[in-house]
């Protein structure tokens, strides 16, 4: 029998605060997986409000902890930060490794229906339907106030799974998104290995899809996102104008900052990281 | 014939400057080496004051850069960001990266007298005569207007440099130092392996020993340190009650702060780098 429960793995006082790392058995996954966790001083007193950051290819629990500078200001505000990783570990799928936008580090934040990706590769539903719950009922976090954000093919998990499921995140924002995977190198690549090549699958994960098919705002507080204009991705890989125009045609407000001599990394991410926790925040009631 | 000039290997825009690494030959160490720079956004129009940041034991020219949030108030103050590599590397030298406190990594930040260390472990040549003043003259740096802080071995560089080389930098600061390394076991195995068994060598690298040899107080605007007491080195390697008591004797403003629950690693120090900052842009007359 496999034991679910959180399993601290590290610790570290941090801004007044606490930052965690914990191992769990997930059964959606039926792997192990990793996540972080940064609470606020303000959740020694009781539930907060928490965004939850989705990261990139390569990228792992630790990196938004380490790299994106966001505990200073998370700790003023009374933010918890939850930082998944960004796929299964150790599944041992031959070639599972073998590239570094397929695979291992690169889950998608979907649920893949190919095999044999199908086995372990639901990042979706482990995000949804087990770690947020997990994580509302042990540790002082407020299931009610979620903000929803992310980086590059986290900007794609953020932009899809809150339109996917209305009602659980408030807030939404998004560093350098992947925002049409249907229609971009990366994303093909991605869903014809995790759905295959019926494509008719592949539009309910793509975020200008979904925009489109919006009758009316699904995020009226409106949604933030920020795009560096050195960013060596951006041509190809990640199309905000084709985000910009399906918000226009939805009427979703949406403010797309546009960073000359920004680029992809963290630098980028760092500079503009107290922006888009205030705009959680506002959203979320924290400030006005 | 080796070029020692400075090769740009990467630039990153970050709060309104610009984050760099560089790699150039040194003469010194007789080898290429790598550092970072933080320019603000000051730097446009004129040289700036500059912060030389040394890392601890395992690290390198980017971990500071990465880990410690310091753009954010550098930017804002005006302040450049200096973070040169732990040591040589690539000298190939036998059993150099055996031990992860000792050879590669390790370089504490002094010139080696021992052989096979001495051919090309001289970090302390390598800073004063060398990169420091390559920096004054080919990045837009003020080199009258110098901080120097560091962590663990760095802190004990920071605290050895600063009085070793009077007049060169006007503000000292640092987290968790190896206060005393003649007294210490990483301090032992490193003076050991650097300079032998001839301990008269050793107390011109010890901060403590240094300070208690002061005849009047080398920083009169006070030296900044804080210390994590959550620390798994603190008892064993660091001995801040050393530097405290070598400062009290020799009138030397001493700001040595204890903080509960902060252990040895950058989430406590990202905590405390606003205040570092501040304590140097006031020692450097950029604030009051």
């Amino acid at each position: 029998m496999s034991d679910s429960s959180f399993e601290l793995q590290s610790e570290h006082a941090c801004f007044g605060g606490v930052q965690r790392f914990y191992k769990h058995m997930s059964e959606e996954i039926g792997l192990p997986m990793r996540f972080g966790v940064f609470l606020p001083p303000q959740a020694s007193v009781g539930p907060v409000p928490a965004l939850v950051y989705l990261a990139g290819l390569t990228c792992t629990e630790e990196t938004f902890a380490f790299k994106a500078s966001a505990q200073r200001l998370a700790a003023e505000l009374g933010l918890a930060l939850i930082t998944p990783d960004t796929s299964p570990r150790g599944a041992g799928l031959v070639g599972e490794a073998d590239h570094w936008d397929f695979g291992v580090g690169a889950g998608f934040y979907l649920d893949a229906t190919r095999a044999p990706w199908s086995g372990h590769w639901c990042m979706e539903s482990y995000l949804i339907k087990e770690l947020l719950p997990h994580i509302a009922r042990d540790l002082p976090v407020d299931a009610a106030r979620l903000g929803l954000f992310g980086h590059s093919m986290g900007g794609h998990g953020a932009l899809t799974l809150a339109q996917r499921h209305p009602g659980v995140f408030q807030t939404l924002s998004a560093f350098a998104p992947i925002c049409a995977p249907t229609q971009c190198p990366w994303g093909k690549k991605a869903f014809t290995g995790y759905f295959g090549q019926d494509e008719s699958l592949w539009a309910a994960h793509d975020a200008v899809a979904l925009m489109e098919a919006q009758t009316s705002a699904p995020f009226p507080g409106g949604i933030l996102v920020d795009q560096g204009l050195a960013d060596k991705f951006l041509e190809e890989q990640l199309h905000p104008h084709l985000l910009e125009a399906a918000c226009a045609k939805a009427g979703q407000p949406l403010t797309l900052r546009r960073h000359a001599g920004y680029d992809h990394g963290y630098y980028f991410i760092s500079t503009f990281m107290d922006d888009h926790l205030r705009h959680h925040a506002r959203g979320l009631g924290l400030t006005s």
